[in-house]
């Protein structure tokens, strides 16, 4: 195969594989895992069109039967409704305790599919096949499944990790501008966490032409991490680089900025604070921000910084009376840092001025 | 303290206390690890009555905010909607990731709090505070918790295990006849998968004023199973002996038929089953038999073999073409045994059937 592959060692460990056409050949791939079981294929209404037909039919060929759930698209069917309903949909195929589910679509459809397959029966096998860039890049390695409750985005989950990753590049031709620039973001933020080589990727403009290089290096990172710190207590955190900023601007914008654009915007509030507090040089932070602009991203925070430290006091982030800050230092380099909760507005608003 | 003590390796350790009054010391008995953080007190309409305000105050005055959420008592509520009612209460309060939940209550309680605690912000603490002979003996030991789908009981849910078990034995003075034998029957099956001197208590009528000793014994065992077998992969499998009839049972009685009274009919046939099969000496299928019927359970089922065969071909236990059968052998000695699931109907009928 014409492709790249990581590895996740944690969840009993599992492979992830970048290439193009994959989808058209998930049965081959998962043939010796699963020849002879059934699948609960879940993906949403949009891209169900797309490439579910493909999906099924290699599936079938490989003697694997399949059985599709399509819910609406869209971040507002992320809810408790949803879970249930495709929960109610594994139990009326029925799936077993050794069957596997499929998640065919962004980080909406992953991370329900996962949450949904750590808790039917307890725990059955899922695979992850991301068909946007910031799934692939993102949220399908990792293993952070949620849904969201009316008081608050992914404040109910399950840390469960899948058996297998198939990014099949060719997806990424399908995807609006929008969401295309929303996987780069998460990206740039992987290469100012950990990987001058992912972010050199973007400064020289490689990225436009290379995204298997982009998705294999951020994904290769990504592993790194959370085989060292599966649930987020000590280095998962540098994760949320830009993201406190980040969930701040998606609550107050209600949802209407996507993800990957609120965690650009959070970035170079992150490295406009940095910049300003002494811990990075402003070249770098400039550097930093040019990329996001380049990619056609936005880097300027719509609201106020009163609006979003009161937005951001609710985010489950928030333990007690402190707050955990990560600060960008370098290219590839960043640390934590835990403030009082009160302070982060003086981030917030160092952050909205320019350097 | 007068009581009696177990604890769990699994799960990060966790003790279960056995005692007289335990409900209004549990602030007490939680301070060292919970004093300044805040509490979802999970209960039902029922138990809300007769123990939630001493639950309550003994919180508050060992520093410990508290807050309570009653569902409406009953089986019925063991359903997605409430796992999610108690979710968004949890997110109201607001509970962050350092904050714990407490099961007050029987089975139905333990089940759905555990399940919302293991996934709310992907888990936070909970602790066991059982209120019936049932959960007391079984069901708030070993991490067990789930949900009832419409398809079917227990369908989804986790292995998630509490950080305390405290058992009040006063709560048992509360329980009707019918509740109280429930209990028994799950306390009679595991003295006889794994403890001679668990079932001569029930022989000798000891039981009938040392619940203390029952209890202890039953969670003793049980927790060297779990720290064993936590997934259910092996030998904790022995604890469903008697429940593949017993679950069959249930579903046909509508769920009129209460848990403990299905595993006490279902004890009856397994051991009548393994009588006839050469398992099991008549004298000891006998003993086990007399025991059940002393403490006023049932032990014939009221429906017929095929009905049986047919309810337990939907059970969750099934893994292909093949189930795994809990044959009781001696008293404190069983097996489990994988048969094709087309041979269940003869060992029903044989269950059936005089010995």
């Amino acid at each position: 195969m014409n492709g790249l592959q990581a590895h996740v060692k944690i969840g009993g460990g599992y492979d992830i594989l970048i290439a193009s056409g994959l989808i058209s050949k998930a049965g081959q791939l998962l043939k010796n895992m699963y020849a002879g079981r059934t699948c609960a294929v879940i993906t949403d209404t949009n891209v169900e069109k797309l490439y579910l037909s493909s999906l099924l039919s290699s599936l079938e060929s490989a003697g694997i039967r399949a059985h599709a759930y399509a819910f609406q698209a869209g971040e507002s069917s992320k809810n408790m409704d949803t879970l249930s309903d495709i929960l109610e949909f594994m139990a009326k195929i029925p799936l077993t305790r050794t069957d596997f589910a499929i998640a065919l679509g962004g980080g909406v459809t992953g991370d329900m599919t996962g949450f949904a397959s750590g808790c039917y029966m307890r725990g059955i096998d899922f695979v992850q096949i991301p068909t946007t860039y910031l799934a692939a890049v993102d949220s399908s390695v990792g293993g952070k499944t949620a849904v969201n409750l009316k008081s608050g985005k992914n404040l109910a989950g399950l840390f469960y990790q899948p058996k297998m990753v198939l990014i099949d590049t060719d997806t990424l031709r399908t995807l609006s501008k929008e969401d295309y620039a929303s996987g780069i973001a998460e990206a740039v933020k992987m290469g100012v966490i950990t990987d001058k080589k992912l972010f050199s990727l973007f400064e020289s403009g490689e990225a436009f032409h290379n995204e298997k290089e982009v998705i294999f290096l951020s994904v290769f990172a990504k592993a790194e991490i959370v085989d060292q710190d599966e649930r987020e207590g000590s280095v998962r955190k540098l994760l949320n680089l830009g993201h406190t900023y980040g969930h701040a601007i998606e609550k107050l914008s209600d949802y209407t900025i996507p993800h990957g654009h609120a965690v650009a915007i959070g970035l170079a509030m992150a490295v406009r604070t940095a910049c300003r507090m002494g811990d990075m040089e402003k070249e770098t932070a400039e550097k930093i921000i040019n990329v996001l602009k380049k990619y056609g991203l936005p880097t300027e925070s719509p609201f106020a910084a009163e609006a979003m430290a009161d937005a951001s006091m609710n985010d489950k982030k928030r333990a007690g009376a402190s707050l955990s800050i990560i600060v960008p230092k370098e290219i590839g380099k960043c640390e934590i840092r835990k403030i009082p909760a009160e302070e982060f507005i003086a981030y917030i608003r160092m952050g909205s001025e320019e350097i």
